[in-house]
């Protein structure tokens, strides 16, 4: 992972290359594509390491651990924009004293006995890919926890199709060594090949295929935690009926509560057929009513993903790894939709991703049903393909953007389908006002995704031109905006991001009172001495 | 609800009138057939009223209050057999002081405050039908707080799917009046027609189809909880990343924390279609590898239940409301099954029940490719229309065992497939054993049923001769071999029945010291004076 910014050091977008999509943007951005500086990292200066040397020598002694520059860099902050903005400045203003890479559930409790004993904090790093600052030392005398080493599978038990697995372990290894058996979890995040599993347990994270294969707390059958003060593990049954569930607990504790170790995870068969394809609607509000019927009606495609019109027209511009834009691709189907269908053109026009996944008995017969449920034109295979080819992808353009000096992020939301349209123009509008605020143009889009029976959630990405000397004010000033349209609007705070310190502000709100109050009683029963991600989530 | 029983005064199953399966129950059990003794209502006598008078005005002013014998005698237990054997003799060593009857959460909550200012428990009361102990007062001043009052529907959202209920609702009453606007819960536990929503959710309780519908935490997207420090209110949304799940810890609290008192529900259409019908496996590990093959190739019928050769046997011999023998009807059938099919004769023989249920295009695939799916026999839909129409009967069954005194009680767990086979064959050794130290002879028997990818429900019915004078002492013996064989087999402590005071001797080494104390703290920040359900799950 590059130290500045997203996946592998030699992957681009290509966005800079696609001279058509640059002179859309520039445009749109009012944008001068000039190249931003970024701080060479022999060059950044960490903070001093306050530890004492007989402490890193006791932590050497249980397990591998490092105070090099690199690790430490490179362990003190997740991946939102933010991050990326203070890194590529060399502001790094907290980083551990020492990263530990333990190799055994022995070790982590090992590190965490050592850590309360002597008041050092601890992170738990999986693949450091937060996006909401969970990741952060917050004060002096911290170590991160890094997981990396706890990567392996314990156990298949392909008659029960669950795998017991180490926490540590990235997604495409998992995905991998599942598939060589016949199954996969079906988690696929943005951030899948970079992201470990028990960072997504430790989020209550969700992969693009959510609608099918569930969030990944219904996808834990069991966990195990190391605390400070002793190990817990929940029990591998299919459901119970024992009192409050602990592992609902310990899932989305972020690091507060201890490090999750391993987990016993339920598995699919691996899908015999895929088949994603696309389909227009004519606009949003005719889309979003499509994917509901869908639902509703009892279908859960792996991928059911409905772009608004800004994310249509962008998406239209992206080319495909083969070369081809997929507006071309659509515009030749494009011509006969005009003829057989009036009403599909104007700007108001939206894409859905519509990915099946099953045997080939349940895709067909869920693809028959899905054509006559929603109310939109089939464009094919064709852009379905392709939007599967890129769906790790968009990350990357995000390093390009901001080399451009463009200020990109992310953010999410759930409701119910009632309240979808409505919050949907409130976020929209409170991002937009909150760019113009700063006297410059943006993009604002959205898409609709992770479908429940009940309601579905809302992704937007938005870009503006980065105000000089003021990129983290203006950037606070956005998100604020939208998390206050998202709280005042019956929205989650996160469908799937998580807490961190970004929403931390707003955790009392959302949750009440009554429950802040008990976690800090639940974290101080896991916790007493308050060493486990200390700040994160107001905790 | 009889006081000394189940279901309705005027209600029977018709087992004594059944001479021939009586017959065979006086060989199997060794019994007599004469009827055991009842005491009369009115020669109860129940322990004094504790609480003075002025406590009892002060309760009357906030709401209907009750110092009514039968309000204090039914409110005094649930109905389990241990329950029913000591109403039945008048043993009523404790009996709450009064039943309050709220109208409104306003007046929960003032119930509470009072409460908690004078040290009065209170036990939180829905349909009364507990079979684990859940509604005993534990100690003097106790009040009972009946939610029978709260049994409004507050709102259905159609776009959503989602209705806000409160939480004193019976199920017929729910179900009826979803019915109405074309939609169902699809929580139908064995207690349906007399259970309560707020019961099914404070015990996460299960129904017969939840393979399909879900278990109880799965149908509430949010709920409210009245508490004796305040209300707490979860968020209505989808799904979340915010945390640990409060809303997963107020599901399965028992009546220790609060009284949930409303929650919005996850609601299905109304099948269009339900087609119920039974198959006939050469032996009980033959019928299990079926269903673990349909539900693991995405197949959720509502309900599929798969009896052993033991509960087969009983089945058959049980008539249909319209009076013919399933077995008579099967017998027709087999006929045709022994020369088709060499196999499918003797002891071993086992039937399902397969019940589907949705739009007609999805019942007619799914029942398609689960012929294929099921090594067994397709007995076509007579017999799966007998369960059916007949499945909230059985608890009247044990009224007429007790009556002939007979011991008989069910108990249930869950375990992932791999552990099936051996888990079901401990229980059922220990079960029998336990019959059989006591001299008496019995029969043992048990169903698959609640299907999980990984895993699945086992539910046992035992009944054997009561020995007099030792009947609770026998009962105990043999839930506590079973428990025993539950816990050192990798069994859940409870799939669906709860904790109560029943299982809660074995709740530290279901959940481990770690939870157990955090529970306790949990239950401080909730209800700092101990005042809930005091002794329930141990807390």
């Amino acid at each position: 992972m590059k130290w500045h910014g997203w996946g592998e050091e030699d992957k681009e977008f290509g966005l800079k290359k696609n001279e058509r999509l640059l002179s859309f943007l520039k445009g749109l951005l009012d944008i001068d594509l000039a190249e931003t500086e970024k701080k060479r990292l022999e060059d950044i200066v960490l903070p001093d390491i306050t530890l004492p040397g007989s402490t890193l020598r006791d932590l050497s002694s249980i397990c591998e651990t490092s105070t090099d520059s690199y690790d430490r860099l490179t362990h003190s902050m997740g991946k939102g924009y933010k991050d990326l903005l203070r890194i590529r400045r060399g502001e790094v203003k907290y980083a551990p004293d020492a990263v530990v890479f333990p190799g055994t559930n022995e070790e982590v409790i090992k590190v965490l006995e050592l850590a309360d004993m002597i008041d050092v904090a601890v992170v738990p790093y999986g693949g450091g890919t937060s996006v909401v600052s969970g990741l952060e030392p917050g004060r002096k005398n911290t170590i991160s926890l890094d997981t990396r080493k706890l990567d392996r599978i314990l156990d298949i038990d392909k008659v029960s199709m669950t795998a017991h697995v180490q926490a540590g372990i990235l997604g495409p290894e998992l995905e991998r060594k599942l598939n060589a058996e016949g199954f996969t979890l079906g988690h696929f995040p943005q951030s899948f090949e970079f992201s470990a599993l028990g960072g997504w347990i430790a989020t209550r994270g969700a992969g693009q295929s959510s609608t099918k294969y569930g969030k990944i707390e219904e996808m834990v059958e069991a966990l195990t935690m190391c605390c400070p003060h002793g190990k817990i593990s929940t029990k591998k049954v299919p459901a119970s009926a024992t009192g409050s569930d602990m592992k609902q607990v310990l899932i989305g504790s972020e690091g507060s509560f201890g490090v999750i170790t391993d987990a016993v995870l339920r598995l699919h068969k691996s899908p015999e057929k895929r088949h994603y394809s696309a389909f227009l609607f004519r606009n949003f509000k005719e889309g979003t009513e499509s994917l509901r019927r869908l639902v509703q009606t009892g279908i859960t495609p792996a991928v059911a993903r409905l772009s608004d019109a800004g994310e249509t027209r962008i998406n239209m511009r992206l080319g495909s790894s083969k070369g081809s834009s997929l507006l071309k691709n659509i515009m030749n189907t494009m011509v006969k939709a005009y003829v057989k269908h009036r009403g599909y053109a104007g700007d108001e026009l939206c894409m859905m991703i519509l990915g099946l996944e099953g045997d080939r008995d349940q895709v067909e017969f869920d693809l028959k049903r899905s054509k006559k449920l929603l109310d939109g034109f089939y464009l094919g295979t064709s852009p379905g393909r392709q939007w599967y080819e890129r769906r790790f992808d968009l990350p990357y353009a995000r390093d390009e953007l901001m080399d451009l000096g463009v200020l990109v992020e992310t953010l999410e939301t759930s409701t119910n389908w009632s309240n979808l349209m409505n919050l949907y123009g409130k976020i929209y509008t409170a991002i937009g006002d909150a760019i113009r605020a700063y006297g410059v143009k943006g993009i604002v889009m959205a898409h609709v995704s992770h479908l429940y029976s009940e309601g579905a959630s809302l992704y937007y990405t938005f870009a503006a031109k980065a105000v000089e000397g003021r990129e983290i004010e203006q950037w606070h000033a956005i998100k604020t905006a939208a998390t206050e349209a998202i709280m005042g609007n019956g929205g989650a705070l996160s469908h799937h991001h998580g807490i961190g310190r970004e929403h931390a502000a707003w955790l009392k709100q959302e949750l009440g009172h009554e429950w802040v109050k008990a976690l800090k009683e639940l974290k101080k029963n896991f916790d007493p001495n308050e060493i486990m991600n200390p700040g994160n989530m107001g905790l």
